[in-house]
């Protein structure tokens, strides 16, 4: 199962409705749980999502907003009692604030945590038969990245292929797996009963002024989360303090060609998300989500 | 203005209707806050104490459900720019732990942050015209402190003796602040138009088994919020993680001569707190409170 779970999607303060940042994307086995601020193991519980679900922690910078749940995330983990290992990103300059959140046993944290701090203007964190998963550096005055998600390439299986050849059932994985298939007197291969299919990309976008990492991670993702603190009339503002308006998120997301924007991260001065939703579709005409907590959003299927 | 303003009930994991603990006792301009746990920032929000209300933060003991609230508390009260000190108690023993959670720049936290641990098996931490405030060891494994906060003796104002010497209006006040007051040819006294008026005394105790430290601080507590983690089914639990039963903490409560007890801190086991009533009525039969979180309890009136 796949889908993009919203924990929290206030900024610097959380509101009546809106709890600080998290964002949980659950990608088969897999469990991305992005920038953890205050109450997220709260807003998990409320989710329905269990700790133990979670096999990436992903933190984009130490301001408190995206990382003060992470004592609570880790220490739930530990009660829970994970069985797998928990891989934790956050930028390499962060590694002293990180064990100060740790807030672990040393055992419990030998036992399960495999810190794997970004570096560098972009860092591949994990290649695993899931995907590559990368992290880019943003820019937001303290160390930043965002993090993106691309999933391997696949092949998608053609019916009237299959059925020319007499290949049904069992004998479908059987060719998918091997990739070559003795069909009565000849081998059937992959090649002639499949197509390639381009793998999903996800992206995540915290808190940055617009850069070139903003454009790198967005580029062709078929799922962007991305943050829009601002609207237009406070242009000035998110410049100073490095942040996205919704039209510039909006913007690029339609020059990179991205099929699902989540919009999120909003400040607390506007009451009324239908703003955000006006000024991002000047720009873009695909699938726009102006995230609210507890939002279920799901992963956008593959095009072929 | 006097109340306490209930932010969080849970024990050791959050559940839908129960925020980790967190407790605030307006009194007068003074605002204590005990046992911040996650999530502590919005549940003040939810209930309308603004980061600057608060002058104390108390810590009993740092397990998460108890401190991981602080990183944000602090923050917050940084940003909305606290104009005062803000006196933090917690075990001595934590101090590197509670430099973990401070997460502030040196220059705010030397501004308004005022570091006043408790050691030994009882501590006076403030002795200022509210009253004097103390901490008290309790026994829980890791280093604990209950704290008590005891107003100190007035005078209440007989307004008969007032009305026969014609003492009236403003004259009242200037009586009562100078001690004496001519009134005519003669000298009335503050002792001849009032009666001493004990003062009032509010007890917090959080996870402990029974020790004589619960005692101490329940002792002729107005007000007493006292954990109560467990039900009678479970005291072997109780006994065993350190911690209190409905039925111990009302009867302590009863032997105690409380006159309004708060029973919370409850195990996410349980789903009707109506238990937690009926078992702690068996003992207690003064005001009772079964915390809900933000519940907003009347602190005690003066007796006489």
């Amino acid at each position: 199962m796949r889908e993009l779970v919203v924990l929290g999607t206030a900024s610097q303060v959380p509101t009546r409705t809106r709890n600080h940042n998290g964002y949980f994307l659950r990608w088969d086995g897999e469990g991305f749980l992005f920038d953890p601020g205050e109450g997220t193991q709260r807003q998990l519980l409320l989710a329905g999502i269990a700790a133990s679900d979670i096999t990436r922690i992903c933190v984009t910078h130490f301001h408190g907003d995206h990382c003060f749940g992470l004592p609570g995330v880790l220490s739930r983990i530990v009660l829970d009692g994970a069985a797998h290992p928990v891989h934790c990103h956050y930028p390499e300059s962060g590694r002293d604030l990180f064990a100060r959140l740790r807030w672990l046993r040393s055992d419990a944290a030998a036992r399960f945590l495999r810190e794997e701090p970004a570096s560098g203007a972009r860092a591949l964190l994990a290649s695993e038969p899931f995907g590559t998963f990368s992290a880019v550096r943003l820019d937001h005055g303290v160390e930043a990245y965002g993090y993106r998600l691309d999933e391997p390439p696949g092949r998608r299986m053609l019916p009237d292929r299959l059925a020319a050849l007499g290949v049904s059932g069992p004998a479908v994985g059987a060719l998918q797996r091997a990739g070559r298939l003795e069909v009565g007197a000849r081998t059937a291969t992959l090649d002639e009963v499949s197509v390639e299919r381009p793998g999903l990309a996800v992206a995540f976008v915290m808190d940055t002024r617009l850069c070139d990492g903003v454009y790198a991670l967005a580029a062709g993702a078929d799922l962007l989360i991305i943050e829009s603190t601002f609207l237009e009339a406070d242009a000035a503002l998110a410049a100073e303090f490095g942040h996205l308006t919704a039209g510039q998120a909006a913007q690029v997301a339609a020059e990179s060609g991205v099929r699902t924007l989540v919009l999120t991260h909003f400040s607390q001065r506007y009451q009324d998300p239908a703003e955000f939703e006006r000024e991002a579709r000047v720009h873009f005409g695909g699938e726009l989500y102006v995230a609210q907590d507890l939002d279920r959003i799901p992963v956008p299927k593959h095009l072929v």
